[in-house]
């Protein structure tokens, strides 16, 4: 057990013993020449659970996206992304530099694109336009939301008509799916390629999966070698990806309940303003509701009980359950919490 | 005189004799070697008019924007900008290609950024974040619209205190200042780089400026020459130039006035629904509403009638009118396109 | 008549009173409408000569050099190139900053190929290698020297069994073609795209122009907006181009015949060391032998002569024959240059 | 033990047991908050050993030293390296796609570098020329020779003179200073900053490490997040390498023994030339001489005496030998062999 109660992300999970278990035994091999067979092992099986032909094993969920984007894209295509996506805005700007393309930004509804939207961005062959390359979407989205069944079709639909390839940042799709009380590879169905982590909810400590067609995933295998992706004996990473596959993807629902029950207790206290329509997940989003609040001072005082939080973005905090994260630590950081404000 | 009413834009604008003769008999050297004296004078002026220290010429608009950007930025660098300026929409998407940086696009108010949400849009020192390089604006914007002197300042100000360069698309900066009625250095004032368009209301055949600090422009220089816009006896070019600072800068309003006029006339057609509020230059934007309206036979029809004209953009029809355009050709134009309707 | 003989290089040439006539004449439009006939004629007539399909007029000759290179790869290829090329050398490294290419660099004997180098140098399919995505050829060389045909003929058909495109830098094709004692299309055939420049020593004052396949050059139309190249009236430039291929590339031959004229009387001088076998076109290369040399003092005195020349580039100094340079010039150069060393 | 021979590479070591149980019982953290103590351990130690102010983990070679090339380059700079180098032929391409830099690849003599050679690849500022913005070096040198200590400081002191930083790809530094009797401080000594490899023949799993001062480290942390390399509990596969550092580096020595013994071995069969001067380190380089020698036929009765071994690259083979490769497996291997060519 972590000594400190971290609502920071989920990517500060820690692998279980059986997890760590499957990292010491793992049988593997030099998976640049193709010969780890735990790595073969859980691109195979991602692959199937996500409906698609292939998968390939990656450093980080950055890389899987950028990976994704130079795979599917010629340099001076655009990418038509809702604005607020993660690739928009936390993966440094690597666009650009990796794979020279566009992003053209559009106004989203905590992921979902409207399609009057979609059909304005879309570029028609021009003298002056750049090609529109991809279209990428997120899901579950990094706002905390579910992106519906509804609009991954409409987008996917509209998108297969015009021969554009739509990317899935589904980092967190297994949330997604238990929240849209369906299958991953339904999600997945309605794009071209899609990439999940293995070290955020799901425990692992390192790794994300990038799966597509047999044409897509082989071309990316070569792509991952020049970003530098190529690991050696990857097995013993990939080893408790295959348990966190079978049993912590069916689980998240409990993180969901939790994330909900925090929210009640921290809805309680009176300077606190949750954002109530974005308690999909794991997440919390909340602003603070009081003259001269000392954001420093309330990092610090949670710091010292204990509980590890990061710093607000844009004025709304973030707070993150996952599989470390109890009940009653959850009444504990309430506790202390509401402490805080009754000074 | 030409044989056509061109109203697609004002880089069709032909050179005037004396344009013509100053090409003729223009006085040159390899501008590669820096030798060409036309071109030099061209650069000085410019800068001059600019209120900056230093200018180069380049072969286009395109050009002298995506230059700019190039030597401002390091790769991975984001640019903050309006999302329907040119550089976005019609530079076919260069900036990710040319210099490996992203745009970050933001809602505007045809070329003028809300100070709120330029704050929310810089980002901060973070592992996460590209770093802010730019903020690009455009005056007069493409819509038609000037963008106002306290917009400019604010955008500069807001700027400058976070050591973030402004670079200034004014393509039709003469045309702003007329209608802001203040000089060309002025709105220069407020931007660390801007470039100015010799090919379109000022007649010239080819040719942009791009101007800033002396630094700045020896930087671009050499830019300019990986770009392969190095060339060499570019005075036959420049000359026109020299004629169109002197004298064409100042008749813009004619075509301003004469954009009002034409607006006046199509309103008084019943299909014809002028967009009022972008009528600040010699730009006159439309939609037509007319049930089962046949934008081919429209543009085929006036074609017959020797008047060109673009296709419509997202439904909305620009007529630009510019030197070669008296206000005898716009009642000629109205009568034709008033027979259109009246069929 | 210039004032000053200046063996800087071709590209210091002015244009003929019958060019400047042309340029003040010409029948223009707006040529990124495509609307220029010049500029198409021009375009016309170079594809043939070129035995080409098509052809695109372009600002410059690293314009053209590096826009077939963004035509003809994807990022992440790699160029087969001698490794004294211009493009190399004079490029400002362009091509990894606009096309992310890289350059395999292979030894070269005055830019001919051995085709035993070419075969190792192309990369088979493996994980660890870029694909070989272009081969380029110069020809004539910068080093003064023609490559021949066979060489020519020998890459391309390596190059063609292995479906690899070549481009060839003919900046100075119609000098090749007269030492050849063939036609341009005759060397243009053994290549998929190739440039020629207007503004070296065919006397126009700017210019180049690529030329290859319909599909290549329409392509390439689209990449020369993105590169900032689409130019407006630009028959004013064109027009000199048409006069130039039908007139000055049939006198090149004087401007070698004067280059060895010029080798000639400058080898009887103790102190210089003509490099006799890099004579075959309008260009004289050669070293200084003689203790205490002053480079600098030496080009200072022929300034005040009224003789330009350039620094020498690791020892070596380059004096480049063309239309303004007669046998009455060299005689007097021989002179001055005679007295500078009897001193 | 591993059920093969496997002489593909150094990179298929598999770790040892203590290695194993570091891992199983690592204590980890988020790395891209920098909290997982191991990693830090890592860095910190391997800092020290190569005399460098900070360093930071990576999951690959290729990685590191692209990373390296990112954070010392400018776009469109020109980085000078040995043309057999690592970086030119097995990285695929990857600096000009994720750093838009150019190779001016120089001749060498098994990595080494005549400083007369690299005087004149370094560009002196020329409107025409990229800037040299680093000197590349690779020691041991993937020939399986080791750079001198002498042509390493003759490099690093030309360099420094001209304020041109050097990157050394030391993915075998530890081999290189057993070679050279230094401590591998010494060799980084010479270079602003260096990679190793932990999982070559110090027996790691995966992961590479990159050194140099703290300003360069920061940049580089940023720029790992851009390319995908920010990794959570990276803790689990830094824990061996602290090993590889302590007990691993000492012990390869051993592996060139092994080499040197196996050379020999290979070297009395009639039909195999060893190249006998790139014996330095743990690789053995030989050709056939053989009359319709059949390479696949080789390669796969090999297999089936469950020997691996790699295609030859330009008709050379390599052998490599590590951790898991005994005398009395190059006793087995050399039996087999010969049996072969005995047939």
């Amino acid at each position: 057990m972590p000594k400190y109660i971290d609502v920071r992300s989920d990517t500060v999970t820690f692998p279980t013993e059986e997890m760590l278990d499957a990292m010491r035994n793992a049988v593997v091999g030099d998976d640049v020449y193709e010969d780890d067979p735990t790595v073969i092992e859980l691109e195979k099986r991602s692959a199937g659970i996500l409906g698609k032909e292939a998968a390939v094993f990656v450093p980080s969920g950055t890389f899987a996206n950028q990976l994704a984007i130079m795979t599917h894209t010629s340099r001076g295509n655009e990418i038509i992304i809702p604005e607020s996506n993660h690739i928009v805005i936390h993966e440094v700007g690597a666009s650009a530099v990796l794979s020279q393309v566009q992003l053209r930004t559009v106004k989203d509804n905590f992921g979902e694109i409207d399609i009057s939207i979609l059909e304005k961005a879309v570029r028609l062959y021009d003298i002056h336009f750049p090609k529109t390359g991809l279209i990428c979407m997120e899901n579950a989205h990094s706002s905390g939301k579910v992106v519906s069944i509804k609009n991954m079709k409409q987008v996917y639909e509209f998108a297969s008509k015009q021969n554009i390839p739509v990317h899935l940042d589904g980092a967190r799709i297994f949330n997604a799916a238990i929240v849209l009380k369906t299958k991953p590879a339904e999600i997945a169905g309605y794009c071209d390629s899609v990439m999940f982590c293995l070290s955020k909810g799901l425990c692992c400590p390192i790794g994300s999966v990038l799966a597509g067609s047999y044409d897509f995933i082989k071309r990316a295998r070569k792509n991952r070698k020049l970003m530098g992706g190529g690991l050696r004996q990857a097995g013993y990473i990939a080893a408790p990806g295959l348990i966190a596959l079978e049993k912590m993807t069916k689980r998240l629902g409990e993180d969901h309940e939790c994330a909900k029950y925090l929210a009640e207790g921290l809805g309680k206290i009176d300077e606190i303003n949750i954002l109530e329509n974005q308690l999909d997940i794991n997440m919390v989003f909340f602003t603070i509701k009081k003259d001269n609040f000392n954001e420093i001072a309330f990092i610090e005082y949670l710091g010292k009980n204990n509980i590890k939080i990061n710093p607000s973005e844009g004025s709304e905090f973030r707070f993150v359950t996952h599989y470390w994260i109890k009940k009653q630590n959850v009444d504990y950081m309430l506790g202390i919490i509401k402490r805080f404000f009754d000074k």
